[in-house]
């Protein structure tokens, strides 16, 4: 090693002896010829002085991010210079050897912590991005988090597995990218979007206990907070039930948590039910930080006259100190709803004697006995503001959900420091897929079609499919879901039964899943699993704000990536030799590795 | 959990308790109304017996691979019934309660361990092959792999680090594997040939110590141990030089071959130039497990009148015992040779006292001093047999040492048992590229251009790049080559000379590297790494024949997988919406990840 010590590693205990450095120049500051520099490494940062002289001669040269080897002394500093925020503050390195191992060119930004540079240049240079202390702690940490995780699931003696990346396509679900094969022309692999269907088939191999941290793929519209590729610590278990994969959930985010952010998560963790959270906080991932729940309404204006609130739901949810917001803020916050697909969202407010305000164009069509009980209702104080939602209840509820996590953030009412952990249970099985007019055509899979109903609905789940409920359960944080997953389907004649009711006919389930239906007339164990978000859960661990800033080398908006330039155009002579163009000589018969539970819905 | 114990665990001293055990029905034999079965876990197996009556009734219904949930009491068994060679022998479990989880049809092969089924069939129903014991522990085996490594990297603080899957493409190299940017129609990314370029940004972002165990993709010509996808453990360190980083990859083969194959490897492993290696073994991954060197004769023959040894090299090896070889077998020999590509393999055989043999069409063509002075040249013996190759020396060398492998094999000189460890260094930077006459055209990097010469070449590799050595070493377990690494150059100027070499002019290298050139003008430090087939370390250590049988889901021949049938066609929907015949709108400038060191050339 070109070094005796790191430097960041360097104390007081050192004094008096020769040590040998190497790093990057993080500061310089050359007080009347002698020259001081901030020598940083992996481990910290260290002062080094040049004195007069040969050395100070040559360190004049130095300038910021310059890589050099340096051997010195170590020394006390003079009394009254120590730097109690550094962990290197009570000495510093006199030089009697330098070595300029590479210089460095202007930089493209200044490398504090304060940068304000955007994030695609941060990202077209992210190698020197990478060299401040946030964006290198992000990466240590998620390192930390595999390794925790893995000390977890290793003594409990699970086993760690490589599922294929290149598979087979499925046209469902989310959309998958492809890979043209060039040994069979015309076909074409497809990258995973989960190891769910390898999972479970480990499990009819007889693995029991299994976990990846697993690069997943989906050719997805590149919203908010969203990668092509992405990880997940993915893991699947034999001969357990719901509370046995809540259990083993439960210890992991326990350890990364303790041992992370030094926080030891209250055990049990609370459950709530799906239908429950949806009720109380329009969401199947509730931010627990914070209270400002649902008022359901519907009751309340059941033989109302005004027209909007005849409605299959209606719903409230107050905001505190919400009446003396100006008109046009009030009027924003139509606009809001707007951008999020609603109508509008109806308010009234209530005066600071109590009673409802004359202003706005709601209270007009209230009768007396409305306005008269409607603060009571929903546990409204005077000055605050009630935002009210109806129509259909998952939709109504959906606005109000959002529109509490937007009160609680304009009201402060966040606390950015707490985390709040809740398991959302009893998931529904489907969910109605309706056409662009609105009419019902068909189900869809709430987690995804492997997943199982509990015993009450195993055997008549087709009577009320929206009613039918799962072994799922989602695990969220802090309003993020970092994980999810579910009790599996493991009778072939179960599988069937979902696959038909999704609408898939026999020919069709053979396609596409002929072989995990083969594999379960083979003694299929019971299984079920879970799987964690791991960008997600590292980037709440890390305290940053984007799963960018927990990933080495993020792709920017559209998947572009600022560094390389990828994607990027191929030559006429690549396109040929991939068979990119090729028929395919004859369709194999198979079927195909899909959907796992999303693990960040977002 | 469905169990109060695996049911491997059982021992002498649960005699009395009452357990639930969960796995699948083994074995089954029905002793006059007594049903047995081996109930087999992920653990390993336990007797249950079912007495006459009810249970032994229900139990009649059990068949191989059923899914069973078992309740009993586990007593000792009878003396004189113990089996000694199950780690549960002493005890049996008497049922009192029978769940049946699953039944299972008629199994396409036998599950033991002598089935001589095809390896298509095994890996079509690749869930049942991993109820075999033997498969079984090699999943396992590959785990407890990754642990190991991962500790000795922790211990030593290294950081995980994940690199991107979706990068850019390179025209060169072994070919990429493309996937079409359905949000940026006409343009593709690239599936990596390994993490290379971005391990090298790692370490020139300060990152110091990374490691990855990668999965990596080459779209190659399915040679016989090749997977279009396949597994290695990357790794990269800052400010080192070539034995920092052979010190580490022996700690950590150290570690994996004390505790999964209880071997020590003798430290420090030797040493051997790339340019001894050639010489003295005709192979770039010596087996060391057996002698049968080559000689060389160049010197030898230099006078020599016979035509085919008036060669650039002549050199031998010698087959013990090889005289004996009838004609037919001494024929065999130059078909082998012919199917290598060379001409022939011309012999002369040793007489039991000692003499040349007149048999052979070699013998007639040397001289009388030739003949005498030969067996001593050579180091043959009485009854020996020796082989020649003449013509360019690494060609020649080349045939010799594939011949010394074949005769060790033939001969029983390999110890199946033996491990033998060899670190081949001194690398030369480049070979000729020849065209298909023959004629030399150019120069490619032996190991990757992105490899430093070493001190006494750095400044003037042009001059001879034929004898341009490297700081690059490769890791040799049994004639396998498990690793290699490289210093790797961090000055621009440096690389921008090798790119040079290699034929690309500035414009080609800004297009291809740019990214890279451009990292190396902010302070790049030294590095170098080393990169583990992970996929053929795995297979030495499970004593397993093909890297098939260390992968959870290989891919059979042409890179097609019999269970889920990928790749298949797509459908015309999906080619048009992942943009797969969309014109590029426009080219952006940039750069490119590319190959590393081949870590399983074979």
């Amino acid at each position: 090693m070109m070094r005796t010590h790191p430097a960041g590693t360097l104390r007081a205990e050192h004094a008096g002896q020769s040590v040998t450095l190497s790093g990057w120049v993080a500061r310089r500051r050359d007080h009347g010829g002698v020259i001081f520099i901030d020598l940083r490494d992996a481990s910290g940062s260290a002062q080094v002085v040049f004195r007069e002289g040969e050395m100070a001669e040559r360190a004049h040269r130095l300038r910021g991010e310059f890589c050099v080897l340096v051997t010195g002394d170590v020394v006390r500093r003079p009394a009254g210079n120590e730097n109690p925020e550094l962990a290197t503050g009570e000495i510093e390195v006199t030089a009697t050897e330098l070595t300029m191992l590479s210089e460095s060119a202007p930089l493209p930004f200044p490398l504090d912590e304060h940068t304000e540079v955007g994030e695609e240049v941060r990202l077209k240079y992210r190698y020197l991005d990478l060299r401040r202390s946030g964006p290198a702690a992000a990466l240590r940490l998620r390192s930390e988090a595999n390794r925790i995780a893995r000390t977890v699931l290793h003594d409990r003696e699970f086993v760690e597995v490589e599922t294929p990346t290149l598979t087979r396509s499925t046209p469902e679900g989310a959309r998958d990218f492809l890979v043209p094969a060039r040994l069979r022309p015309g076909s074409w692999y497809a990258l995973p979007q989960s190891p769910q269907l390898f999972k479970q088939l480990l499990m009819v191999a007889g693995a029991e206990r299994y976990y990846q941290i697993a690069r997943c793929y989906r050719d997805e519209d590149f919203r908010a907070d969203r990668q092509p590729e992405f990880t997940q610590l993915d893991i699947e278990m034999s001969f357990v039930e719901q509370d046995d994969v809540i259990e083993l959930g439960e210890t992991i985010i326990s350890a990364l948590w303790s041992e992370l952010a030094d926080y030891e998560i209250p055990r049990p963790i609370a459950r709530l039910t799906y239908a429950d959270a949806m009720a109380r906080f329009g969401s199947d991932k509730p931010d627990m930080r914070f209270g400002v729940e649902l008022t359901d309404l519907t009751e309340y204006f059941a033989d109302t006259s005004f027209r909007v609130f005849q409605a299959a739901y209606v719903g409230a949810v107050v905001m505190p100190g919400g009446a003396s917001q100006p008109r046009k803020q009030l009027d924003a916050w139509q606009e809001w709803a707007k951008q999020r697909g609603a109508r509008g969202l109806a308010y009234v407010l209530v005066d600071d004697d109590g009673a409802v305000s004359e202003r706005g164009p709601v209270v007009k069509n209230l009768s007396e006995v409305e306005r008269d009980g409607l603060a009571k209702a929903v546990g409204a104080e005077p000055g605050d503001a009630i935002f009210f939602a109806a129509g259909h209840p998952s939709d109504a509820r959906e606005l109000l959900g959002a529109a509490r996590g937007e009160i609680a953030r304009r009201c402060g009412l966040v606390d950015e420091n707490a985390w709040s952990f809740v398991w959302v249970v009893d998931a529904p099985m489907f969910e109605r897929v309706r056409d662009d007019k609105g009419n019902e055509i068909g189900w869809t899979a709430v987690h995804h079609p492997f997943t199982s109903p509990n015993a009450e609905w195993m055997d008549r789940f087709e009577e009320a499919p929206d009613q039918a409920l799962a072994y799922a359960y989602d695990i969220v944080c802090n309003g993020n879901e970092i994980g999810g997953g579910s009790i599996r389907i493991h009778r072939s004649d179960v599988q069937e039964r979902v696959f038909a009711l999704l609408g898939m006919d026999e020919e069709e389930q053979r396609e596409k899943f002929g072989f995990l239906l083969d594999a379960f007339q083979f003694g299929p164990p019971p299984h079920g699993g879970i799987a964690f978000g791991w960008d997600r859960t590292c980037m709440l661990l890390s305290h940053t704000d984007s799963i960018r800033d927990v990933i080495a080398f993020p792709k920017s908006g559209g998947g572009f990536d600022p560094l390389t330039g990828a994607p990027a155009p191929i030559t006429p002579e690549q396109r040929k030799e991939a068979g990119i163009d090729a028929k395919p000589s004859a369709a194999p018969a198979a079927a195909s590795p899909v959907a796992d539970e999303p693990p960040t819905k977002s």
